[in-house]
């Protein structure tokens, strides 16, 4: 959530004395380097002149999220995303009632963190369903129901589609054109996208998606992770470092930029191998690699 | 490959006794039951009365290709597709003459084996490289290179879009629209697609897609695998029994048909549980899946 008495940008991203070094617009995801505490990771951002992190319900919920949001805001960091609310394709009322409930929250712990964008994984198909359409209106249902919620208090809801191998289980929205189509339902400044490289890099529709996405200001966040193979099993934890794929990164961001979007570059990688070094030095080769790869 | 004088269909579906029990239109590809020996498989079936069958060139060229052509000729199998030609995405010279080559010859093999359709796996990127749509073009310049080959030997190329997932390290081609954009160069009789419900089942897309392809005279093979969670590692060989994932089988079937499609219906798995259990036995369940998910 921006305040506009404060020296940000519009999405968000301050200036810091970072900015003359190419971080100005860099945020770190908490994933990324997960094995760090809140407070681990708000030092290191400070100490490595990293002015935005995009935070997760989860480990935010057990550090406290009054006392999460004040140590962010003491350490000067502009919280650019909070992963994750969604999962909105449950078929009975009572477990879609859960949902729209845990949403509400997700929004309340992101208007209480300072950040304006709440990012969106749909879900995936309901056990036994063999019905994606269905999912998917379920989803735009469901944004529906949340949007002016998080409307009053600050907060954009933010559908990030995810790659096709996670249609079944995770996210029935696959294309960035998929998450417009339901976005485009509501005022861009209620519900837009993510455009993260590692789940849209493969899809040759995206580009024009992109631009589209940008004409309309309802990209609410960019995100990067390199694709590399083999994928592990699973799937999920096999999202590259940045230049350790084969994803152009850099056309890319210059892609995003070109459309219109200014705001927050937000590296999140979900990596075993990343995960077992120390979070500092994860950190710091990040932004090297940000640095080398995107700019 | 068909031939007017025989009792087959436009797409080698012969008219077989196991008309009557439902299988009339069933192929079993080779690679589902891996572990029978091309004898074993055309006993086994002769036994079950599967009419029809997908080869792979690899045991085939073991086995010797006259040899094995006269085996399925003996046993009165239509072999309804040969997998796979295609790798085409290599941009240096010399091994991108030996892909043209080596295409080339599955061509002769197709021809040699009576099949009239050959499947092309496109290619991934090749090393070190991050151009996607690159590599895309090196496709079309590739078929359209052996088209005419193929269609002086009576065979057609069915270029086979595959899940997204494998767009770096195998398929750059990912979906029915970008298999048809590269079909569409040239005429249907030499080029078409292959609609495999385990690459497509995904993608908001592919039934417009489907349409398109059939008003075509395009869908020159349709196979069949269901989607299972979790993905193995490497994700290869993680394609369900049918029945066992979240696609529905049938109404991808009843589309494909809807289509203008009457030809043959392939099962082609790549499962390690699967693949350690008796041959004989998986065709049996193949089969009877098939009977109870797709008809």
């Amino acid at each position: 959530m921006t305040d506009s008495t404060d020296p940000v940008g519009p999405h968000g991203a301050p200036a810091t004395p970072a900015a003359g070094r190419g971080l100005s617009r860099f945020s770190i995801n908490q994933m990324t380097v997960r094995q760090l505490t809140l407070p681990e990771l708000t030092e290191a951002c400070a100490r490595l002149g990293v002015p935005g992190v995009g935070l997760w319900r989860e480990p935010v919920q057990m550090y406290g999220v009054d006392a999460a949001a004040k140590l962010v805001r003491d350490a000067g960091l502009a919280v650019t995303t909070l992963c994750r609310g969604g999962f909105l394709t449950a078929a009975e009322p009572a477990a879609r009632g859960r949902a729209l409930d845990d949403n509400r929250a997700a929004v309340d712990e992101a208007a209480a963190l300072g950040t304006d964008t709440l990012v969106l994984v749909s879900g995936g198909l309901p056990p036994g369903s063999r019905d994606l359409p269905g999912a998917r209106e379920r989803i735009a249902e469901g944004v529906g129901v949340l949007a002016p919620y998080a409307r009053e208090r600050g907060v954009r809801l933010a559908i990030e589609p995810l790659h096709p191998m996670f249609a079944a289980d995770r996210c029935a929205v696959s294309t960035l054109g998929q998450a417009l189509d339901i976005a485009e339902r509501f005022p861009a400044g209620e519900v837009g996208v993510v455009v993260d490289t590692y789940h849209v890099w493969w899809d040759d529709r995206a580009p024009a998606d992109v631009a589209r996405a940008g004409a309309g200001g309802r990209i609410h966040s960019f995100q990067l992770a390199d694709w590399v193979t083999p994928l592990p099993a699973g799937v999920l934890n096999g999202r590259g470092q940045l230049g350790d794929g084969v994803i152009d990164l850099r056309a890319w961001r210059e892609r995003v930029d070109g459309a219109g979007y200014s705001g927050p570059v937000e590296v999140e990688l979900f990596n075993e191998g990343l995960w077992e070094r120390d979070g500092l030095e994860v950190l710091a080769e990040t932004a090297m690699r940000y640095v080398r790869h995107v700019l």
